[in-house]
């Protein structure tokens, strides 16, 4: 992970895929989430061509513990190294450096269930990959935190159950911002984005899958909290609702802006989220709220790890 | 600041008192603020008498850097040191300990302007005492963070003109929860509550101000992302909104449970907000979204200095 200084932070259009139809047939959702990237990518009427394109949460694989192993895919990605996609093993890495070169955008590739290594002994992650507009895979977040959740009545999940945690927080940089990674139920821990904005980070992605329990409790609630605490802008962006698939998600992906507002979000539906995140409104949160520059680090420590 | 472990966290009833006639004259604010302290420890219909009564921040001055210097007294309380209340030079002290004892219940005394010594070259604080039903002085917080804000055209306030920030983290212990301390700002960081949080504090207490800018933006936000983040309750105390006053106080003192739900609230105007504290929604918070047991210090430092 980089500590170099960020580059400047200058106006870009962010379209969130709220991607529909991902059943059990991998090369149909690898289809579809190819067509959905370069429709994307034409922009919408009144919006001008996105300059990075979010795909949503395990977007080539129905979401569950059992699903995990039998989609995973070995990308064999090292942070800093080169990677050379005409040999990756990974299908679903292969369509993403292909659609960012076609659509010439940056992807931020939702995720998709990862295995360490293509043998027997290998560790499953849920994983997010990064893509240049020249189809390069530039930087990867494997999920830190699993989502082990029992809500009696309600809500039943352990990814734990097949999944390892990510060891390593990351972000990435453009011509136009740094933005930070996570994935999902990783917004729910503070320390991730309070880390990536005193590295510098503009906004920070999740591609996500909350449910209807907590997407109605939490969803808006911990973007607008993240936004606010660290005046960065932050996004997420779900799978649409099928109510036919075995994990109902929440939908409503969305952009938030440092003050906490809501800048552009969808329902539950399939849809593309056209939004342009501001540089302007970073700046004048900061100078009007200087939380930035009021920490007491003399009273507590800093979270980040210097 | 104890490290002990913390109170079994029993149900308690909370009355936060939203004061009102707040004016430059001290003697009445603090024969008005008693009055309504031993109103609010009868209760109030279908609710049992309050075991902890709040009053908002800067309940005995005009809310503003120029008057702070003017109202401010002299306590001299060392934590951890016995206090003894005959001899203080502190009216507003003095005033809080016998309410406390007529009204046989612990009492966080908003904040007051506080010097810290009789000299001339005092610092100025902005400062909550606590109080136990025998009067006890047993807890104080100064306001970490001060409040320099600049909202162009909607609102500028520079509280480090006269006031110096507070250099410790605070909580008290009751027969019935572990309760953490913080006045208004201090919520717009996040590490205080965290911190609180993981020293077991089961609930966290503002007295606060916020305006009619930041009222609508942020006031409920934070509560309910702290709640939700550390999976305490959480609530803040306002003053009464007076518009002939030169600060306009947004009101809606509330509490938060862990969830992020708010539980009970309150308009703008002088009221008294009664609500239930209630440790099983705290535990089954706990259970469903396990985050305080998922945390990933092997990935990101801990807040709280060990």
């Amino acid at each position: 992970m980089s500590t170099n200084p960020p580059p400047a932070f200058k106006p870009f259009t962010l379209a969130l895929i709220q991607l529909g139809q991902i059943g059990s047939d991998k090369a149909k959702n690898l289809t579809h989430a190819k067509d959905m990237i370069l429709k994307a990518a034409t922009g919408n009427s009144g919006s001008k061509k996105p300059d990075l394109i979010v795909l949503p949460e395990c977007f080539n694989s129905p979401y569950g513990h059992v699903h995990f192993p039998n989609y995973a895919e070995t990308i064999l990605y090292r942070p800093g190294e080169p990677y050379d996609i005409s040999k990756s093993q990974s299908e679903s890495v292969k369509m993403l450096s292909e659609a960012a070169k076609e659509a010439k955008t940056w992807i931020i590739g939702g995720s998709i269930p990862e295995r360490s290594t293509a043998e027997s002994d290998a560790e499953f992650f849920n994983t997010t990959t990064v893509y240049s507009p020249n189809g390069n895979l530039v930087a990867m977040h494997r999920k830190v935190h699993l989502f082990d959740i029992d809500i009696p009545g309600k809500i039943k999940f352990k990814e734990s159950e097949t999944l390892t945690g990510g060891g390593s927080l990351n972000h990435f940089d453009t011509e136009f911002a740094r933005i930070g990674l996570g994935i999902c139920y990783d917004i729910r821990f503070p320390e991730m984005t309070m880390i990536a904005a005193r590295k510098g980070a503009h906004i920070m992605i999740y591609p996500g899958a909350f449910n209807l329990t907590t997407g109605p409790l939490h969803w808006e609630l911990l973007q607008r909290a993240r936004a606010v605490d660290n005046q960065i802008f932050i996004s997420m962006c779900s799978p649409a609702r099928d109510m036919t698939a075995g994990y109902h998600a929440w939908g409503h992906s969305m952009l938030v802006d440092p003050m906490g507002e809501v800048v552009a979000q969808t329902e539950h539906n399939e849809d593309i989220v056209y939004a342009v995140v501001d540089p302007q409104i970073f700046s004048s949160a900061r100078a009007g709220i200087p939380v930035t520059t009021q920490r007491r680090f003399d009273v507590y420590s800093e979270v980040q790890e210097v």
